[in-house]
């Protein structure tokens, strides 16, 4: 396989062609932002830990039946994938209130949802990515309704894999963002990544929050975080 | 049957007491207010106008099956209602993008919809009414899954009845606006009010505008737009 054209290079990742039309290489980046890019830093290290965080979470889900883009390791930073068209959604799924979903319900940040709430953004950064239903979705065609059904039900079932995970590694999972795409044959995969960049993780005993919050709300001790993340998921 | 006690004022609407646990008493007011109540005004016979355009529609959707809150008109301004616990929830039906749809989706406003669109908002002025989902609505227990499907499924059905029904009068329904409650045997019953106060009513041939738009965005001619709606659905 050899690695080809950048493709795309988006806030915290680069996308690359590859000789195979059906492969791409995802190299993840130091790169941080956050409230759609108005915030930007770098977190030393963190593409690298973002990405094998993210395969041992591929991993995981692909052993419990998700399918995902994931094909390779090809390096600490570099991961090779399914070339998929991704729809142009973030699916949220949330256990516990945190930031928007605090905001939008009047409810103290670390409440506990009676259910997990699922959530669709459009991802449109010009429009601030903002919350849409399966209505819209439909009505604006970003998905058909067999397409949509597979992925609430995915999203769900990769809330209840991972949270169960997180757990057994002393980390509460609070709410994690999902992108899904079609392969050139038609399947729905899960695929982006899956890391403290995406999720909200706290930790297990002391709330500790171990994820991108961090940044956002200048907390320090960011790239330890991260770090901290990793190295339980290894343990 | 007596009236008795004001229960609640609204924006809108008063809601009083009777001397029959189940029944209330809706008046109608003049008073107009817009972007959750920052702006206010009167529209001078608005309450006789909403209140008899509110009781011919609820005679049409009864016609067709949907269960109302309906007993009787007392007076051009006062009608007798079932007495309902009111969900906490708005539920918006969009045939054709305006206001905050096209401002969600980058729509331009009038831009059709390929099929209609249905959003859920929390009821909550202190939190700007924020659109919400069926997740959201479940966690928070504001009803129960049987109770959210047979709204959304009554919803649709009462666009699809408004919306033949408005063109037949030479109106094309935009969006409209619904509220449902239960009552004492706990039926799920469509209440609340349909006017130019809830619905977005666009002349059939030129798109003049025959609803509270007129009001919010000073466009003037305010009494009469109301006044044409009502006279149609008389004629």
């Amino acid at each position: 396989m050899e690695k080809r054209a950048m493709l795309y290079e988006g806030k915290a990742k680069k996308l690359f062609l590859t000789d195979d039309a059906d492969k791409y290489v995802i190299s993840f980046k130091d790169d941080v932002s956050a409230f759609n890019g108005l915030k930007k830093g770098v977190i030393s290290g963190k593409g690298i830990v973002n990405n094998q965080i993210t395969n041992i979470l591929m991993g995981v889900l692909e052993s419990k039946g998700i399918p995902t883009h994931f094909i390779k390791e090809l390096s600490k930073r570099e991961t090779l994938v399914k070339k998929v068209e991704i729809f142009p959604l973030e699916i949220l799924v949330r256990n516990v209130a945190a930031s928007s979903l605090s905001k939008r319900l009047g409810l103290p940040e670390g409440t506990k949802m009676k259910k997990p709430v699922l959530e669709f953004c459009y991802k449109k950064d010009e429009l601030g990515d903002p919350i849409i239903n399966e209505w819209h979705i439909l009505a604006m065609e970003f998905a058909t309704k067999e397409q949509l059904d597979l992925i609430t039900e995915y999203a769900f079932k990769i809330n209840e894999i991972l949270k169960e995970y997180f757990l057994s590694k002393k980390i509460k999972l609070i709410d994690l963002k999902l992108e899904f795409g079609r392969t050139s044959d038609g399947q729905v995969v899960l695929a982006d990544e899956i890391s403290p960049d995406t999720c909200r993780l706290w930790d297990k005993t002391t709330n500790e929050k171990l994820d991108r919050d961090r940044f956002r709300r200048d907390l320090g001790g960011v790239e330890e975080a991260y770090y901290k993340v990793y190295d339980r998921l290894l343990g």
